[in-house]
């Protein structure tokens, strides 16, 4: 980074807190229909912010909220980042627990609490101040760099896909830069390597044709609650593993040195227990916590019903219940091989006198980065410049399905360069974001560019 | 019976039937304050029936509906049969499905539709009209009757008990005749010796202190749903019996006389699964149908929930997840011993990770009637010479709380002579008596007092 880009940006760390503090004022709501002038607000602002960098910009129509879109493509020769980001943010429910209001951004010691502020302005707004630093000071940017900020991300973003199969040709690039994530901890950047695929099913186990009087009928036929009970039940085997015949079959399997570097982060099990309140962290037996929350397969219930559910006692033998099971996959397992082998298992195994079904909702695949590519190794070299340190390779048990939307739409492959923090309360009251690592943020994105302009154009 | 009251019992019936009517017309709907003066005005109904019978009769007041006592205690060297039955309804709704008003009694055929005819306003009226019948013969009944006829039955009876304790004088007698219940067949009258008992508790499993990305958390913690759901797998065996250790220890056994008698009754095992519309009626190995709804004891789920159950995927990892779990006694089981070794038994096998709670809504006891006490013999005698065929001795697998309120506060037995039929559809639209059978309630009513004459007092 030249001094002279060193210097603007120390310069103009006012100048960028002011900016963001007015993209946070603004109630971006993508869910709440009365909120539609405001996210049509932010979009302008943010599309604004981009054409004063100097790019071409563009605030394309979708049948939701738009997409800002903005390019310089003045780097013939460099590679080109496809940096997405979204302005729009969660609902502010509930109220009364915000400290101050969550569109008035607040300034608390090196945070700034407003909601959005690190899901994701903040985080989104540093890749557009990086770019208009660098344009500033050299005229130019080091590389292509486009920009692709969406409205509806929040909404679970409906109208992407068709978004990026529209405008295929024009979104090529090299590679996608996304901050939506965290660092590992204060002071040690991070980049999410590793998300999880997602199966989510609905079990719906039917047993008579109508409710019966529990009094009058039961013990002569099968009770649909009973019925699921034993069928969740038989999902995991004792020793915590995943009862579904096959499940295990194309997890690529951590190597040593992976578990290695898990162990070396030092993740205190002690502390995550008394951070949820539980006494055990029960699991797949064979793995610390930390890889049976990232980087290993796992099923849980999200929900079950059935029956009587009110107040106090109804004695009524319930014609149906259900139960919606999801599955968290790694690599290279597919929802769709995982979808057939739990439904399999389930009707192969269903307690007498009931029927079932499983139905799908719907699967994402998991997310594995290849550490060992060129745009990989800017990254951590950009971020290792900031902060002085090695980022942490990190795993998320999550999913972000933009991830796979850019590959399976475009066939990028995208870095997930995260400056939050895991405490940030993303979708929560309070709302924060560091002040130093939106200013730090902004610094690794400028370098990113410079690290990217070193590598040849595919 | 007398020819006299054999005549005058056939010549009064267009009469009886006109005051079975009039009693139908009014909507004494005992849950709907909006109905009450409905409901007090059918109390006064009930009680100028009974007061031109020639019984001393009063509307004795209680917190909520009144109840109708009447009284006529004219023959000292006879037993006392203290007749219950109940003057208020059970609510309409649906109100569309009713092909005629509910409160406008309809004929067809040999049924009468409305709200209450069976349920319990045309198998009460009986009674009332039989102690009529007789009195206008002879100017006194043949042995001591008292009427306790409550408006409360349909929304549990919250004053039965209290009025129990502060009457256990005035209310003393040899045995309680109730008719709320159903015949065996048309035309085969019954008497139902049996009714299951209750304990009926909820389960409380608790994981982390909130709810929890399933993403983020899941493989890391215990799932209280995938916990309940082993908890409730648990409380079963393969063969289908309770798991639930020393649940069967006080069962008194069925006799080989008594599984030779449900035997006889030809239970359609096929039709029973048909009607309900499930291709398999699974329970407890060794026992039928019949003997397993009614005369075994059971354990059923009447609710479950947790986590998420609204429309589409959420992944969320709930921090609890709750279920009502009930079971169905038989003597000599008792509820306190059931609800202590149901407890002990979830709480011993509790899955890593969750703590559980398990909280009694109520109990109630078992009944089993003797079938060899006199009065018992009264009722039978009196069945069969009005139906021509001996009673079937039934067993009902639900919970009728008043026979306990007798046992318990008055030390009586109660003998249930039920006139209705099964497919009554007594608290659904369409609701029906039989007028055979009310006129033969009539007589068989008429019939037990002339049996119960020819006991000694007690």
């Amino acid at each position: 980074m030249s001094n002279a880009l060193n210097t603007l940006l120390h310069n103009s760390r006012p100048q960028h807190l002011q900016q963001l503090k007015d993209l946070l004022t603004i109630a971006s709501i993508s869910a709440k229909a009365e909120h539609n002038a405001d996210t049509a607000h932010c979009a302008d602002f943010v599309a604004d912010a981009l054409r004063s960098a100097g790019l071409h910009t563009e605030v394309i129509p979708t049948p939701g909220h738009p997409v800002v879109y903005a390019e310089w493509l003045g780097a013939p020769d460099a590679p080109t980042v496809l940096i997405y980001g979204h302005y729009d943010v969660q609902p502010v429910e509930p109220l009364e627990e915000w400290r101050n209001p969550p569109f008035s951004p607040t300034i608390e010691g090196d945070n700034i609490v407003a909601r959005g502020a690190t899901d994701d302005k903040g985080q989104m707004f540093a890749h557009v101040l990086a770019a208009h630093a660098l344009m500033s000071v050299d005229g130019k940017l080091p590389c292509n760099v486009k920009f692709i900020i969406e409205g509806e991300e929040e909404i679970g973003s409906p109208n992407l896909d068709p978004f990026l199969r529209d405008h295929r040709d024009r979104l090529a690039a090299d590679v996608v830069l996304i901050s939506d994530t965290s660092m590992w901890s204060p002071g040690r950047p991070g980049v999410t390597v590793g998300l999880r695929g997602l199966t989510y099913v609905e079990i719906h186990v039917q047993g008579a044709t109508h409710d019966l009087h529990s009094g009058l009928y039961g013990g002569g036929v099968a009770n649909p609650i009973n019925a699921l009970s034993r069928i969740i039940a038989g999902l995991h085997n004792p020793d915590g593993s995943v009862a579904v015949p096959g499940f295990y079959d194309n997890v690529q399997p951590l190597t040593a040195e992976e578990r290695a570097e898990f162990a070396a982060l030092g993740h205190d099990e002690a502390q995550f227990r008394a951070e949820i309140g539980v006494a055990e962290s029960p699991g797949e037996a064979g793995y610390t916590v930390l890889e049976r929350i990232t980087a290993r397969p796992t099923l849980d219930c999200n929900g079950i019903w059935g029956g009587y559910t009110g107040e106090g006692a109804k004695t009524v033998l319930p014609a149906s219940a259900h139960a919606k099971v999801s599955c968290r996959l790694v690599a290279n397992q597919t929802s769709e091989e995982i979808e057939a082998k739990l439904r399999n298992h389930v009707l192969a195994n269903l307690p007498a006198g009931v029927t079932a079904r499983v139905e799908l909702h719907h699967g994402a695949p998991a997310f594995l980065a290849d550490r060992a590519v060129p745009t990989m190794i800017a990254a951590t070299n950009a971020l290792k410049t900031v902060w002085g340190v090695d980022p942490v390779f990190m795993r998320s048990g999550g999913s972000i399905p933009v991830v796979a939307s850019f590959k399976s739409e475009l066939g990028l492959d995208s870095i997930l360069m995260g400056f939050g923090l895991a405490d940030d309360r993303a979708h929560s009251p309070n709302e924060k974001f560091s002040i130093t690592s939106f200013y730090q943020g902004i610094e690794a994105s400028a370098q990113f560019m410079l690290e990217l302009s070193k590598l040849p154009k595919k």
